[in-house]
């Protein structure tokens, strides 16, 4: 995506190019996969008035044909700079600024970059990130079938809920519909039962699903791009009291749904949740959502300490919740931000009550 | 573990703490997962003569407690090397060199490192990665335990293999046997049939399986710890020569298990992996192995270019392959480094052939 808008970027910065590297497979570097479609070992360099190319090793080789860059084959007897180096010069490149991102690039690969390339190292982190952060027409479609596929196997999973016995069982059952589908995961997901609905980052071990809310916090991955939604169901029989208070949090989600227009900070959109939560709002301890693409966390943040507001093309999630000392409630929708908001994820928020 | 180890290093280098830190959920810092059991947000100290602590998010404190180690909640007001400067200040530690593991620092963390400590930064990697390659007694337990699991899980998978019309079918029921028993994954698991075993890190798409060798690399993460196994089956009917390539493979592998003893030089076991796959050795494209332990590719690695030998508690993976034009053949164990190797991934190798 927007290669063209970084080079312009890069052109008025008269930063000679962007680098972007991985060297480590459990961690791959989400400039390259945003920017290339590759996603793996190696490295893009995108020059500012050449074309961009990738270096990896011979075994990715395959992979990295699938996106639109040129790819070169990493030499296994050079070093991934020096190759780079190599390749900038025969392209008549020169070399003296070099665009990269300081929050993904570790101390040992700057000392190594910094002995091959006799160049000054700017950050280009903001401008990246800004560029992710409105997404373009190719990735909110690609979203919008991410959160269709998610919103199935929700549903999927709420209809035969009743054969589940533990929080695991639930949990694997939904991963298993996403890896079915060809889908990844977008984080682990969270399946909360009875006390540990209280725990926002509940992590789902064996236990049996206990009486009360439920709350059920799911992300796909699909083609690179991330999902999230959180639905709460109650198990066993409720309440007045108990559905009412879901009722509220609904009603409260709803209502945000609706503020979350283009123009509006997300400072005051927090604020107004916290207002809106009344004698709850010290219940409710995270941010009321978070901005998605490639990672689960991208700007803007939702919280009072952001100074962004929202701008069309955002995708935002909206997810106010709150945790009591023995159960909690989460609600949560993956919206993309324009003038009248568009709601992304639409599997029904109507209480299910599972006997 | 090890935690008293790390300390008399500090002492002996003149550090006075070690410090790692996590401010990114997607990638969690292992050291801090090793040292202290807690893998999330947040920084492990560890002074070099007083008792280490977590400082950890709120919404993290019920997960960290069930380290072994102090917890102090991360107030949410103060910059995170702030409020570990007081702790460390009110313990009474002074702070002129402060241990890192710098592959794991980004520059952007280092640069607000340096602003709150005016320290002088060392680099604890090595020392680090020296300690989490020789496993204690209760990582082998783990480990043991783990690979186990994953035997089983690929017992009951090859097992109901005539059910699988596709790659993705075989990888999601994997997965999901992974996920039922409360372990995690490894890393992606890799089906590859027919032709796609040509390449060894294949992604596993909707292709419907095909004729011919079938490379299953799964592994599972229990307790932290990552298993790594590769089995090659054959679907269809087999010819004479196929299977002396496969029975040709499995010889090479598991004389190389017992030539894996303490002492042997990596290099010199994967330059023997070569001269015993003789004609084929141009067709073995990777290297013959690798540590693992809370990452999957950890230290040593069995390849010409190591300059390590094999030491008494170190687990590795002993995995030669061949890569052909239209097929490939991997078959992958892990075993404990001893006098006499032991064999941790037990599911049998003789060639199964699924009609």
């Amino acid at each position: 995506m927007k290669v063209k808008e970084l080079q312009a970027i890069l052109q008025k910065k008269r930063v000679d190019c962007a680098l972007f590297y991985c060297v480590d497979f459990e961690n791959v570097e989400k400039n390259i996969i945003y920017f290339s479609c590759y996603g793996g070992m190696g490295a893009l360099v995108i020059p500012k008035n050449k074309k961009p190319f990738l270096v990896v090793p011979k075994m990715e080789e395959v992979k990295a044909r699938d996106s639109n860059i040129k790819v070169v084959v990493w030499d296994k007897e050079k070093r991934l700079f020096a190759q780079i180096k190599c390749i900038l010069r025969k392209q008549g490149v020169k070399i003296k600024k070099i665009g990269i991102d300081k929050t993904a690039v570790a101390l040992t690969g700057y000392t190594e970059l910094k002995k091959q390339f006799k160049a000054h190292f700017v950050d280009i982190f903001k401008e990246c990130s800004a560029l992710r952060t409105i997404k373009t027409q190719e990735e909110i479609s690609i979203i919008q079938r991410g959160c269709k596929i998610s919103d199935e196997i929700i549903g999927a999973c709420i209809e035969r809920f009743t054969k589940f016995k533990t929080e695991t069982e639930v949990k694997a059952f939904l991963e298993y519909e996403a890896n079915k589908r060809g889908c990844g995961l977008a984080f682990p997901t969270i399946v909360a039962s009875g006390r540990n609905a209280a725990k926002p980052h509940h992590v789902s071990q064996n236990a049996t699903l206990q009486k009360g809310f439920c709350v059920i916090d799911f992300g796909i991955r699909y083609k690179n791009y991330c999902t999230d939604t959180t639905r709460t169901i109650y198990l066993g029989k409720i309440s007045e009291s108990e559905r009412k208070l879901y009722e509220f949090v609904l009603g409260v989600q709803e209502k945000l749904l609706r503020e979350a227009r283009a123009g509006k900070k997300c400072s005051e959109l927090y604020n107004n949740a916290k207002r809106m939560l009344g004698k709850y709002a010290p219940y409710f301890t995270h941010g009321l959502g978070h901005g998605f693409g490639i990672k689960i966390h991208e700007l803007p943040n939702l919280t009072d300490k952001s100074k962004e507001a929202l701008r069309e093309g955002m995708v935002v999630t909206i997810e106010p919740g709150i945790y009591l000392n023995n159960q909690g409630i989460r609600i949560e929708d993956d919206i993309l931000i324009q003038k009248d908001p568009l709601l992304l994820t639409t599997y029904p928020k109507k209480l299910q009550v599972i006997p």
